[in-house]
């Protein structure tokens, strides 16, 4: 299977849209000890457990188990596994390095974690983007216009009248001969998202920035899936949802699973 | 010690603007078989001997360690360790996210690993940057104008007539109220590298692309220590110098460091 069928196959087997988002972070679990890895790695099998049914994949965000150096990469390792194959795996490092180190990153994420697909930034042009679309099977979403605050400060400053994430969007769509290419937008950024889902054609989109960022829940998914697929990606309202229980959390999955489907109009059986 | 006076410190004692960039490529390890990670340990140990007299940096590139999973990490980790104290240490990492994650890398860099400064991205803009800024005595070198070919595709590019990059540099200095912002410029762009220095004041540049990358030595340390404090990132040619052997490595960086020091007139005694 290429890589749009990976993807593809992963929404339609669980009838889901969503992505949950692996941002463990120590200091938002409820606990009155400091958590070492071990406890934070139990409490990410037991998120896992109750998002398996309802999440189309799993985003893995680097920067929460790098934390923690090789002991964390070690949770990464048997998170990866735990998840095993029913799920699309996105690795969230946001690489972004010339041909020489991207293809290293490319062999990090794809060879040795298995992952599916990783986000990757752009501003060091396709000398960064390409390592990571070689592989038929794999693929990038590479950011283009941003959930947060400050992503105006370069992305949508205009060149020759076009914007520069417009510009990222020409870019990967010049790279996308395996048809492995996406893009990352925000949720917060519903006002741009039908215009970038036109301009991107069918690429599949990455949308962040659902839940703790404030992003439109309903822009997301309509438009989002208007054309290609769109997966919402949630972290933070799950993750954390409610009293930190196994069925807290399982019930905030099923609850987006569930309004996802609805605005699509995908009976969820 | 704030950051740039650790930097100085790092110049100044060892008579160097040399960073050696450890990219320890399994690939360019002459060898009749496959290394394993604890045999591009020993390379890496034996990398740091030569070249501890002629160097004032070293800078891992993540991507090379990452590679192996965990493993790699715990390689990148007694890496640090062995390097020690007199050195200063740049985590090549090109991080770049939102606030809530890049307070997660900044914690891997700067608290796990404790290195001296990171590499960042700016495509996210000051949300991607700011965490790396926040403690005084580390700091953050941004992307601004990088050493490879398709840098220009989104660098170059002009808005209102100023090119992509130089937003970068307006960007750093209104963040840069610690003191603790560099910048990456490119070797290979030495063109442009007179200009850059003259906007971004005194700035500390880390100036990867010289040798295997063929940027311009002169001008990279005659105009980068124009004004402020440049470092001079070779990786290749020193790691993989000669038949490979610690006297010709050893020898590369000492070149290397004396060509420096020759362009810069200072006496290396």
């Amino acid at each position: 299977m290429n890589f749009i069928e990976t993807l593809n196959q992963a929404v339609e087997n669980h009838q889901s849209h969503l992505s949950v988002g692996l941002d463990i972070d120590s200091d938002r679990i409820d606990s009155k000890s400091v958590l070492d890895v071990s406890e934070l790695a139990d409490y990410t099998r037991k998120v896992i457990d109750a998002t398996r049914e309802f999440a189309a994949a799993y985003k893995p965000n680097m920067a929460f188990f790098e934390r923690w150096g090789s002991a964390g990469i070690r949770w990464l390792e048997e998170t990866i596994e735990y998840i095993g194959d029913e799920h699309f795996l996105i690795c969230d490092g946001k690489r972004g390095d010339i041909g020489n180190s991207a293809r290293q990153y490319a062999k990090s994420v794809f060879v040795h974690y298995g992952f599916d697909a990783v986000t990757v930034s752009p501003y060091m042009g396709s000398d960064a983007i390409i390592p990571f679309l070689e592989e038929p099977k794999k693929g990038a979403f590479v950011l283009c216009l941003t959930s947060n605050e400050s992503a105006a400060e370069l992305q949508l400053q205009k060149i020759d009248g076009i914007p520069l994430y417009e510009s990222v969007i020409e870019l990967c769509q010049r790279l996308n001969s395996n048809a492995n290419c996406g893009l990352v937008v925000g949720a917060t950024q519903e006002s741009k998202l039908a215009s970038i889902r036109e301009k991107a054609g069918d690429m599949p989109i990455l949308i962040p920035g659902v839940g703790a960022q404030g992003g439109d829940l309903e822009a997301s998914v309509r438009v989002g899936n208007s054309d290609g697929v769109a997966l919402i990606n949630v972290s933070r309202s799950i993750l954390f949802a409610g009293d930190q229980s196994s069925k807290a959390i399982s019930a905030k999955a099923r609850e987006y699973n569930n309004r996802m489907n609805e605005i699509l109009e995908i009976n969820s059986g």
